[in-house]
């Protein structure tokens, strides 16, 4: 994995894709999957929906602390499947054959298999609305991932990878935050 | 158009689409385009992220009131193209030719050529965070829409539509809200 600058890291998530949170309670190592979230500005900074309902959440409000680990196509099994059970009653990094990484600046672990990963630290938790938002400090990036295609849930039990792109650069030029 | 119901509309918007917002200041329409959006709850609550640096800020605000109106593959042009003007200094419906349709519970209007209409109410907005939460009161689906491919930002001036399809069915069958 390679460093990936902070400034793009919104890039890998604006588009809406099902993203992997890690946490570290002080115990042990957790993931969770959540496709409720979207970026709050350029400059790394996401909201993600999850509430005292999640397992992961205990450990979030503890350390005020995670990963967001984007998956791509290959892991896409894996994600549903990780999102299919909880960190209560199962060790997810043994059963999902995941290799936590160190992290530089939080104490939840990176996934190696994972495409893009984001040292986040929690700043808020608005409790009326669920709502976490989260600034990245550090972001890596796998750049020899074959395919990077991206995982989106349509919410019925289906998912939809990454299609055709297309490259609208010229209208939106006045638009873009300099260097992206 | 025809109606679809409340409870599938989260399906609509979970992948990470670009949304358009439709909003009725009291004297004029307007539309702008949003990407920062996610879905709050199965009952048809949403999020987006916008304040008081954009022109339909003003009206959400004044009316609560809203329509998310989801773009399919054939507007994904003109989609960045709303997005890189403003209400303030133009009728965006006539310059890119939006057929403004009557909603049934809100003043702002349907765009016709849209995949799908959320009328919404906006429930609160979290001021810190430049956060609306939305709830959808009514729903409407063009179902004759041929290329059905939702729209994904990448934030650099670049699109993606939808891709390959997966069903993961199975393995979510206890997580799905009934009827979905």
């Amino acid at each position: 994995m390679q460093n990936l600058c902070l400034e793009k890291a919104f890039l890998f998530i604006e588009r809406g894709p099902v993203i992997l949170v890690t946490t570290f309670d002080g115990k042990k190592n957790n993931v969770m999957t959540i496709s409720w979230t979207m970026v709050k500005d350029f400059d790394a900074q996401f909201a993600f929906l999850t509430g005292a309902w999640n397992y992961s959440y205990k450990a979030l409000m503890k350390n005020k602390e995670c990963v967001i680990a984007v998956p791509a196509a290959d892991l896409a099994k894996k994600a549903v499947e990780i999102g299919s059970c909880s960190g209560a009653d199962t060790d997810k990094f043994k059963k999902f054959k995941l290799t936590a990484a160190k992290s530089k600046y939080v104490k939840a672990p990176l996934i190696k298999e994972c495409y893009v990963n984001i040292e986040c630290k929690v700043c808020d938790y608005v409790k009326k609305h669920n709502i976490f938002a989260l600034k990245g400090v550090n972001a890596w990036i796998d750049d020899k991932k074959k395919d990077k295609r991206l995982i989106h849930a349509v919410g019925d039990g289906t998912f939809i990878l990454d299609g055709e792109k297309l490259n609208y650069k010229k209208i939106m030029k006045d638009k873009l935050p300099a260097g992206i």
